[in-house]
């Protein structure tokens, strides 16, 4: 367990922010920072309020919780956003994203640090009248950025082989995918993705998922791919030779490859996958990688991480939450602004 | 290896529809009808051209590929489809659909038998002016059937469980998909799921998915499970006592327990999942259990499955196709049958 009360401006740091504190967030951050995975060399800042925190201690505690951090060991921003009597979720909404408004400030201040974000509840925020289809929104308001990719990407234990998929489209109705896709947002992803994988390797290998079932077998079963997306894709290509890319890909065996490459160290590895909606993404990340993959935005000055799941309010206060997917998101913070040029470049 | 020239019939019966030709439909059905997993009291009837398997056998041999049945031992329904010559994908389309057509016809005369059908390209049979959306929605016209479900089922080799997937739309554009989803259907695929999962289980335990991302987070990220998706699986499942049905749930979390379940003996299992479009389903399934999967159709008078996959062009011809799906499909056919209140009854 590393005692994280001094603050040492040399030191790589994390800030977390807590999320929503009628979920899970608050504990699998205390069990998360228990694990010997966790990089001894870190400073953290945890941005919430220790009053929260501490209550989960000893809830924890007494539920007979043994590896947990105590949260008075670490540096703690404390915030007290003002409680409404019976407006739970509005109050938590209000609290949870204030919190993660001052992380955002605090990360931006440290030449070599990232952020973490524990899970919120959009519907929570909307009753509090922060109107935001997700974290990642919030951030690229706050940092100026215009364009962030919301990329999955998780560490396989078995290869070692880095499993990365980005979201075309992210928190949207699913009838509004076909709408929201077009040539320039593909290639505004593409260049996305492109970026950050060239910080890893140099010519990365990139696949575009199709859109329709079949990647809508030749105009058959929808016509996107007929139409753009291929040209779409194709266009790309020619203006990148640096980069190896191919689809539009059927969807039901584009992450056939990444299953194969996450347990078989023989098996051909490709560097990304970029999906054309949330569920066509999620589902074969979570399937393959679950608790191991990590939310990432990229696109912005910092490397921002999170957990893959949602607030677990159903399980929250049973010690029952698991902390894999947190620790890993704190792991993969630091190994991709490490292993990056965006180190130290903020 | 069976020696299947002799007609028997008392005798289970797999008639086999070849598919397309100048896919791998041949090759597979070859090296799967070699496999010692297939049942040796099966009668088989092939139903494509003598010619066609001849050619892909003598092929496949000088390929120094030895684990195949050769044709000349199997009872084969030869039809010879006329050619069209510079027009081979429409010629292959309009074989391939006879094929089906005859195959079916042969299927309905036995009491005993099932339908294997190996893969079609859509787009081959519209070029024939045979313009339907699978081969599912032929067999569902053939037989005069109002109600058919595409059912994707998989047995564990580690487990044993079975997996089921049954999809709500199939072969849609995916900006059909919401236009398309309505109470009725729903209620019709649960109905032919719970009826199905009946001959097999007492009381069937049947997972519905969502439709928009995290099952539209109570509105936000879609209106469609809280305007009527919900209402439509509470409504069900209160006409349904004998079954345990619960959804929407959360797309991208839908399928994890079926990934456990998949690999691990002590993992809680379920009888089904109601996907609401194709890619949901299938990216699942294959990535859980590619090689393993079947297609199925469901509500017909007799059991037709498939393999998982397509017509493989692009490695047609090169002796490289894994036939396990097709072994999969053959055994499925069998089982699925043989254990349900279906055998004999047509």
């Amino acid at each position: 367990m590393n005692n994280q009360s001094n603050d040492n401006e040399d030191k790589f740091k994390i800030i977390i922010s807590v999320g929503d504190e009628s979920g899970i967030g608050p504990e699998i951050i205390l069990k998360a920072l228990f694990s010997k995975e966790i990089p001894y060399n870190l400073d953290f800042i945890i941005v919430g309020s220790k009053n929260n925190l501490e209550n989960t201690y000893k809830n924890l505690k007494s539920l007979g919780i043994k590896n947990i951090v105590d949260p008075n060991n670490y540096q703690i921003h404390d915030i007290q956003i003002p409680f409404e009597i019976n407006k739970q979720k509005k109050s938590n909404g209000n609290a949870s994203f204030f919190y993660l408004k001052k992380a955002i400030e605090i990360v931006q201040k440290y030449t070599n640090a990232a952020l973490v974000t524990g899970p919120i509840c959009k519907k929570s925020w909307s009753l509090a009248g922060h109107n935001y289809s997700g974290q990642t929104e919030l951030l690229a308001e706050t940092c100026q950025v215009k364009d962030v990719g919301m990329l999955f990407t998780a560490k396989s234990p078995i290869t070692g082989w880095r499993f990365n998929t980005l979201l075309a489209t992210t928190h949207i109705p699913l009838c509004d995918v076909p709408k929201k896709l077009s040539t320039q947002l593909i290639h505004t992803k593409l260049d996305l993705f492109a970026k950050f994988c060239k910080t890893y390797v140099n010519k990365p290998l990139l696949k575009v998922a199709g859109l329709n079932p079949h990647a809508g077998e030749e105009g058959i079963l929808g016509s996107e791919e007929k139409d753009w997306i291929k040209n779409a894709v194709t266009t790309w290509g020619n203006q990148n030779k640096g980069v190896h890319v191919s689809g539009p890909i059927s969807p039901d065996t584009c992450w056939n490859s990444s299953s194969k490459a996450w347990r078989d160290k023989t098996a051909p590895t490709h560097d990304g996958i970029l999906a054309m909606y949330h569920d066509q993404g999620l589902i074969p990340i979570k399937v393959i990688a679950l608790n191991y993959s990590v939310n990432t935005t990229i696109g912005l000055p910092f490397i921002r991480t999170s957990p893959d799941h949602g607030t677990g309010f159903d399980i929250a206060g049973k010690g029952i939450a698991q902390s894999q997917s947190m620790v890993e998101a704190i792991k993969a913070a630091f190994d991709l602004t490490k292993d990056s040029r965006l180190f130290n470049a903020h």
